[in-house]
């Protein structure tokens, strides 16, 4: 690897904002941010970051910064070797990754490393891209943009990748490229990303907190500091839960060790008051990830006949948030209200 | 019956004041009603009542306006035959309807009808006033305040009546003043109460709406014409708690017929879009009975081993939901935030 790597970050929040941080430090990448509602506040004044690993750093910006897609062919790019996509990604709401990046990717050659979260969510990628290599990135990165352009990192830069296996291509160039990633990424010595070809272990294992707490916390509206001191929430919903998952992730193949689940339930600690990202989504009125993160683990777990009972209700749970969402954006048309305080 | 019956009511919100009205309309009860939050506009100008039963009804005072519980002893008052409770009822936040209606109540005369939702609400009572015929309303009556002193009506009254069984009273006599709260009530013929003194199955039957929609409106914060709107809502959520709640009656030997269950989803029709009550309180951070409705049922069914899992879940969310409720009144404490940026 002489030259700098060639990157194209979608999705420039709390979690892409340290990665683009990481990319840049350690001297390999350039770094091209798509950003959209920050764009202009950040061309401006760049990211204000107070951050675990790096400290205060004050107008930050990666190398190039953009608010559109690039469309490698009609401008007339270089091709990007890795596009790495933070964004919240939505089964139930167009448009789809696969769409969104569509103009950027060069065919055989770029590879799309998916940090987001839940099950399957490299089918539709292969489908589309079926020559290119899909990574996973399953990242633990308490980080939140609290306002336009500040971003505030409370938990360690914890970062598994490997690669979606596609059986059209060479696993061994799948896991390089996955090696590779990593190398680019822990270059700048704050972050240490591990190489983990079990991507389905690690995807389980993130599962224990994001299929759990995040929507437990969204639909409680209790962040994860308050959900470990409210009434009976970790012994009547959140361990239950956690442990479906581990029975899923068994049956799937992945053995979740029983320890794990303290782990998860204490990892933001109290005083952190954190709340995960789908509760933040739920106050805000925004659509949240519900499909890939409880939908996919209940279809997975379902197929190997495991009992789901409290990730069940949570998926009808937030299935019917979400038609809320959609009703008060106004994407579903609903009945006029009538008069019902007259006899008909 | 000679003289009008003298009647206490507690609780003149939406469905304490269609009761006001009708035990008033039917000439044989003299109600004195205790206000809270609306005494003083009510005072002033009356209820305003647009009502399904009784047409418009403006500048309605039931005979006795107060604001405080009456001292019977202490103000010398004569004793109230029936004190008739609509108000909400906690079982984890104090004060207990007890300690409520305490002053008024005349040992081994008052009647007490708790028209109120939920099972074991008549056990405090009953250790409370052991010589006191205790009765039960249940009551379908799509009414709300609005605003200060306005009711909305918008379902017909519907009311089962029948006697708590005390083992220390006469079943007679209870059942004798079960009926006569019925005449007094119905007496203005706009309501026509059931005598019903099978009361655990008028209660396990309105669970049916309360245990199930209530909370799933309530923690979807869609009301109950969204909610037969929205994505898989009925069938993966309502339909499966209702199943429940017929398992756990059946077991405790009360026969709710299947027709049930798709007769309370559509009882509110969709263009009514009604929200629960139980949705109303969360809404506006209010405490709500998720114990009584919910805990009593679950505890119940699962004394009888019926698997309850859909209410499981919902009775947890609620209970944490609950705790949120005291954390933001200040009734509990938590432990002051700490900057996680740095590293300890």
């Amino acid at each position: 690897m002489q030259d700098k790597a060639n990157i194209l970050l979608i999705g420039c929040g709390g979690i892409g904002t340290i990665a683009a941080l990481n990319l840049e430090l350690g001297g390999k990448a350039i770094v091209t941010a798509v950003l959209r509602s920050n764009y202009e506040h950040v061309k401006a004044h760049g990211f204000s970051i107070k951050s675990i690993d790096h400290g205060e750093v004050k107008g930050f910006r990666p190398s190039i910064l953009r608010n559109t897609i690039p469309d490698v062919e009609k401008e007339n790019l270089p091709p990007y070797r890795y596009i790495v996509v933070t964004t919240k990604n939505y089964a139930d709401v167009p448009p789809t990754v696969a769409e969104i990046i569509r103009p950027a990717v060069t065919r055989g050659y770029t590879r799309i490393a998916l940090v987001q979260n839940g099950l399957n969510i490299e089918k539709p990628l292969i489908a589309a891209f079926p020559e290119n290599i899909i990574l996973s990135g399953v990242s633990f990165c308490g980080s939140h943009q609290v306002s336009l352009g500040e971003i505030v990192h409370e938990d360690d830069d914890e970062l598994y990748v490997g690669a979606f296996r596609n059986p059209n291509l060479n696993p061994d160039e799948e896991d390089a490229a996955a090696k590779e990633y990593c190398e680019i990424y822990g270059a700048g010595g704050k972050c240490n990303p591990q190489f983990n070809p079990n991507v389905g272990f690690s995807r389980w294992r993130k599962l224990l907190y994001n299929a759990c707490l995040n929507p437990i916390c969204a639909v409680t509206d209790l962040d994860t500091g308050r959900i470990q001191l409210a009434d009976g929430a970790i012994e009547n919903l959140v361990r239950p839960a956690m442990e479906e998952i581990r029975a899923g992730a068994k049956a799937c193949g992945h053995d979740l060790p029983p320890e794990l689940v303290d782990f998860m339930i204490t990892m933001d600690p109290i005083t952190m008051y954190n709340p995960p990202s789908m509760q933040v989504d739920i106050r805000n009125g925004r659509f949240c990830e519900y499909e890939n993160i409880v939908g996919e683990a209940l279809k997975e777990g379902k197929a190997k006949g495991v009992p789901m009972p409290t990730l069940t209700v949570l998926y009808g749970l937030l299935k019917a948030i979400q038609w809320r969402t959609k009703e008060r954006k106004g994407l579903v048309q609903i009945p006029e209200p009538e008069d019902h305080t007259v006899k008909k």
